[in-house]
């Protein structure tokens, strides 16, 4: 049986535009607000057009010792220059990065994916630790 | 590194209530509107609460002799009886099931992807032949 | 202040092709699955191109006699033909339409809420009544 | 006809622990990217609870003299302390706020709108001059 795993892409996101970079600027600690930042292209900018752009990012949550792995958010890019003069006529357009906040009773391990319309699905993930 | 495919679970959707089932009603034919029926819960319903329910189910479509993954779409069930007067008290709730139509023009194998905010990622999957 | 009541637009769906259309095949019945179709462009099909498309539809209900809204779903239809190949070569597309199933235990007022990504948003209403 | 925007609540955030404040904490620049911050419960904290949450917040924009709104983006919130050993008892939740980043070509104006599940929809809205 096919399944999405055979084709969730992973690279080093230094090198391949479509990876996702999850970053906290802080030491994460245990049930309080943490800063997540998501980005995609952040070394190299991925192109942001009607033909070809970055979708979405998801944001997952695999705590140490739970079995199922919870769903944090969705970040969706929805402007990318269209307009009904033409395409990159538009006023506006988003940048595929988001910073959000969550809270975590457990150390574990972030999961971002993403989606290029034209290039699909890839992931990165990011072990969190609690400073104690 | 940790991976979504280490989390995305897979079962006999006619033992296990949280497996999305993808059925098509008629033969699919190249280029032309193909229904899909997408249902998380069919044999054996999914309870349907404010505490534990299906939140959405994605459809993605791996064509034939292509590398990249192509997003169908997302469909999100956001009521499930929430109600200022307590949970389980409210005017609506949806159930996880939806048909859909889209337009393929390759063989390939559909993917539907489904979430449970208690028991998480479950996958399931459809190949898609086109008749002559 | 400017409100999102001024952008969201009304028209005759039968003459405006962005018009999202709500149906009920059948007399809806209080506390069982109501079969809901929502499409935009049903008599005069909207483009679908990665230029221009109907990028989603949103369920909203306001039963009668509440105060606040419930927001049933979100169907997003992702797939536009876009490719790597140049757009309109992709393998894959959807059609802005979907059959949903709801729940409802008081009569109200069903919303739907569809986005053109280049001709905004648009919304239509459905009087849901139970029969006796 | 019944109209979403009879359903949109607006109110003082300061007062109204629901409303969705959008800021920028520079000034915009024509054609550069643009930090937007958006929040739910800045002032007064929303709950975050399986029974009664922020599930979203959509951000759009009018840009002055077009006649169409453009959909920037929209922002899910999907954990809330559900577990399988009851609710609340969830090791992740996340808070209503997003930080994001827009390109705008014409002054105008944000719109964000934010849903609670038991609450309903809420607005506020940004006016965006670029500085010269
Ligand atoms: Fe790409
Ligand atoms: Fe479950
Ligand atoms: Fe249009
Ligand atoms: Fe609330």
């Amino acid at each position: 049986m096919e399944s999405l795993s055979l084709n969730i892409q992973k690279d080093d996101w230094k090198k391949e535009k479509h990876v996702p970079v999850i970053e906290l600027k802080e030491p994460a600690k245990k049930g309080e607000p943490i800063n997540i930042h998501l980005c995609v292209g952040k070394e190299i900018p991925h192109p942001n057009t009607p033909e070809h752009h970055i979708r979405w990012i998801k944001l997952f949550f695999q705590p140490d010792g739970e079995k199922f792995t919870i769903h944090l958010g969705t970040y969706m890019f929805e402007a990318h220059a269209e307009s009904i003069e033409g395409p990159n006529k538009g006023s506006a357009k988003c940048e595929p990065c988001v910073h959000t906040s969550v809270i975590l009773e457990k150390p574990g391990t972030l999961i971002a994916l993403s989606y290029c319309n034209i290039h699909g699905l890839w992931e990165n993930s990011l072990r969190v630790d609690f400073e104690n």
